[in-house]
């Protein structure tokens, strides 16, 4: 690769998020979209009409075969990232990733594997995780201040498209897993699913549990069919608890002086052995930053500099291990499955 | 007993609850309030203060052997219902128990048996039923306008006073199982639940889903250890869904005009299956009678008339059903529990 | 008087607030209903099934010739509140009166001047000042953490009933001129109004605003025919500001650290003089007493250790100062009306 | 100019909201942004690089001399909106121009005269009129279902950029002047206003009310130093109201089945004259185009068909009256001040 201080990237995939990463490769000063590919030539035309200083193709291999490339974006469906993202990284190319990171453990495994081996960069799209609000959370997480965490509640439901490869766990929880994974230090060991297909053969409506060493309880509700649009998470802690509601437009994340106390006294008929407590809330400020933008910027400092990125492999893959989890799961009526833990070693 | 126009009533359990039932029986007309009993002789003494018309009896025999007491009102710790209940019934009172039923499903029927062989009114307490809000769903429901229905989805969570004789689910669930069982002609054939024990040894946290013949899913998140009062039910139909938001002062009932259409055609990789489809929203007027009070009046009615209660002992009994299903999924780390229809023929 | 601990009152009016009143000075120690008094037999009545233990009386005069009566409550429409609340006074009797004081200035002044006379106490009911998130903000405004206030801005509108012996001014706007009052050292100087009938011959929506020596200006907005119930007061200092939704169930009173920056650059065609600032909001935890519960315990209090209540005539004074500025600039098309501070002396 | 069937801009004024017009301008179909015009070099060079397709230029002489430019977008500071836009209709040039139409009546008369005289479409930037939710009230309000109506009241406040060129009257009430003007077949003969400059000199707080003929009030709270950003309108019918809450994610509008019916019974003391009714709500869908980019197809459809748009020169003149009115009042201490009615002849 040329030593030079632009990066160029090429985004494989033109369908609904591919757009959101090119726009952002183009606006963040560093990084330049040398080529735009999609298997859809009317697609790629169109999308080529918005973003006239990239290149159009249609041949992946293009952008393997550039060797003044440094990286690749992959926005196409989940079933293709694992040939395209090995491919990509044994070509040298630096690599982000959509979310999930691929179909199965095994995949997503070997992508991380050969990452490694190649020494290149793999970044997995989990934008959440470079929200404001996100980073606001880890922050107050990492404080201490909440205490014990206890459990971690989230629901993101809305009359959402349905997809035809991927069921509704597919296709949202990866969000939900990945917050819970940057958030919570402790990672979990096993996961219960359920859910219901109405149209169809993909389950549009699912709740998963995840279960810890420790006495931590998480749960996830997706759902395609939602007359609302609902993105909440709950973060219980002894000491302190956060609501944090996305679809908010100011106080996103509010931070409850609450928790309980436990009471030793015996009492009768009508005492209670734990009692509650409750104090000020406070809402913290967020910056405003895109969180696809800051993603993109870390990616090229990852690059230049040889980190990790916040997002990397490791993380994708336990995204998938508790999504193919909690599929086994589903398939078998609910079963508690556990989850290996190759990801932490 | 007397061929009085008043019914007269004793009220068995002055603590949380009990003063409610109080009030209510002494506001409604052609109801007396002639008994409060308690155990705890300072309670019962604080309680008869509030309602000095009322005889303030501790021991609850003197209720059974008086023969011109029409009814009795359960309010105790749920242990003891069955054996008041049927004590009561068997000395010819018509009762009122407080949700759930009863401790088990044994218990809950033969409590049920008795109430029919002995032909007195027997209604439970399940009070949501009786609200404004519950009644003009079912009328929605019943309509039909929703199309099939397709799930149900209920949070009732909140910072709670713990209760150290049952879990959060047997505290919480009933008031949203006998919603589900009201409005839903279909009724669930297996149960799972999750949950954890983070304070004691009750859990503060907990997950329910049960399953229909049909392609129905319903689901119930119970906790004691939100910092935010959060209740709400989603009714998801074919054609029209239902947010109900307790908490609203206004408002509580919104009805969408959003479902899904399937489509037919076989598209591309960017193409779905099913199409959603979004129109108005409204928000029928409640009247604002207070559900206690309503409930209050229907029992007297049913006795008056030898008619059948809304949430009659059957609906009780099949709260039980499922409260005891999720208890032994919750026992075996969510196994799916098959539920036993006896309260169905 | 007799020397008892226990203090008795007569409830005069027994309309819409009346019950109210009766029912806290019931259930709070110290204070003991003696007599409810009303013209209207037939409500009399009513209302003494629900208060036996108080006497029903159609003649005031019994009141204020009982030698051991010690105070009176006054909820009688505004236009009987000077000839009741005088003749009390002169009879040696403490006084509550409802809001507001009285139907002009003239009055106002006079049963302020004949309380101080007879040295009884005079508590003008402006339930709000009693409210925990009143409380709190006054708290939070006298530590100085807003800077310099800049602004008042109250709407309390709602579909309400309409009054026909006074306009929503009277009716609504005491509550928000006895917050500010309340809240703010510095008084108002001028006042103008404007507002519209729409059925009837009295104005069901307007709006005051309020002039300060200071660069203060406050406004208020009330309405009888709003389609929502809203409630809320924004307060702007320089340093940070506060929002009271009264409407809220939890979280009524947010602070925000919001404010203004003076910037002396001088800038180009896009610059600008002042910059904000923004930072976290908290909402300060609220006690739950019950408002007007809390003002019949000061009221007792006032009496027994001859204090002023917070709520006292001179507050209760210059809060119908102000509505009879709003009300004379009203009747003058919006002309600024000064108001005499004679009050404030 | 060219027998083209694209029409080509030249947008003046690179500020805030300059960007926005090119953006729209630019993905339209039917439209090619000529030029892009601003007198700061640097802040023109900035702007160039987002649209590299459009000519920057210094000189707006440059625009007005070539014969081939259709059409000019002044996004200037309202005290260069005359003279440009004066200059470009005599250029021949069809106008749009940013709200407010100009900074006194005598100017807007003047340019809403010219285009007159040179038959050339003007435009005024009020883009809230093209927003769906106000298209849809505006829908609802022409079917008659609100009845009379009554009111109109307005909220429009935040923590807002300063102006040092104009105060908050002419910055934020333009929008909601234009939009009572849209939906009230009445127009106000006058205006009262109040406000206050807490920094600089400028008013940073201000009520408008404005006056009609018939029984209608309309009330203006705009504010620059709001913690909380707040954009409400509530519109009052004798049969139905309306609230609009442009800060909500979804059902923006809300029409309430609610009003009030005259009563004509004569009652006692505690009687009503009239009583209030309280029916259903319901939130029609809105679509989601965006609203400029429905202003700029709206431009060139009434350029190529000869009509008058909907935002023409006199609603923009119609919005400088008021404004003008509400300044005089302003430096008049709040005397209501006549709005003369040249605009509607």
């Amino acid at each position: 690769m040329a030593p030079s201080s632009e990066l160029s990237v090429g985004v494989i995939g033109c369908g609904y998020w591919g757009p959101n990463l090119i726009r952002n490769f183009s606006s963040v000063k560093g990084w330049k979209v040398k080529y735009i590919c999609d298997l859809n030539q009317a697609r790629l035309q169109q999308v080529h009409e918005q973003f006239p200083w990239a290149e159009p193709v249609t041949d992946v291999r293009l952008l393997f075969d550039d060797p003044t490339l440094d990286a690749v974006a992959i926005a196409t469906p989940v079933s293709s990232h694992h040939s395209l993202a090995v491919t990509a990284l044994n070509a040298g190319k630096h690599v982000l990733v959509e979310k999930p990171l691929a179909a199965s453990v095994a995949e997503a495994r070997e992508i991380v594997r050969v990452a490694e081996e190649k020494q290149r960069v793999l970044l997995v799209d989990h934008t959440f995780i470079y929200t404001p609000a996100v980073r606001k959370i880890k922050e107050i997480v990492d404080s201490g201040e909440l205490g014990d965490l206890l459990y971690f509640d989230s629901v993101r439901i809305n009359l959402g498209l349905f997809q035809h490869d991927i069921n509704v766990i597919w296709d949202l929880a990866p969000h939900d897993f990945s917050i819970m994974d940057y958030l919570f230090p402790d990672k979990p060991i096993a996961a219960s699913a359920s859910g219901m297909c109405h149209f169809g053969n993909q389950e549009d409506v699912a709740y998963v549990t995840a279960f810890f060493k420790k006495n931590i309880i998480a749960h996830f509700h997706v759902n395609w069919l939602s007359p609302v649009k609902i993105r909440t998470i709950l973060i219980g802690g002894s000491r302190r608890m956060i609501v944090y509601d996305d679809m908010q437009n100011s106080e996103k994340v509010k931070v409850y002086d609450r928790g309980v106390d436990v009471v030793d006294s015996i009492g009768g008929i009508y005492s209670i052995l734990v009692q509650y407590r409750m104090g000020d809330m406070y809402s913290p400020k967020l910056d405003t930053k895109e969180a696809l933008r800051a993603e993109v910027e870390h990616f090229k400092e990852c690059i230049e500099k040889g980190q990790t990125p916040v997002t990397d492999g490791r993380m994708g893959l336990r995204v998938v291990e508790l999504l193919e989890a909690a599929q086994r799961s589903l398939d078998q009526k609910g079963v508690r499955v556990p989850i290996e833990t190759s990801s932490n070693s």
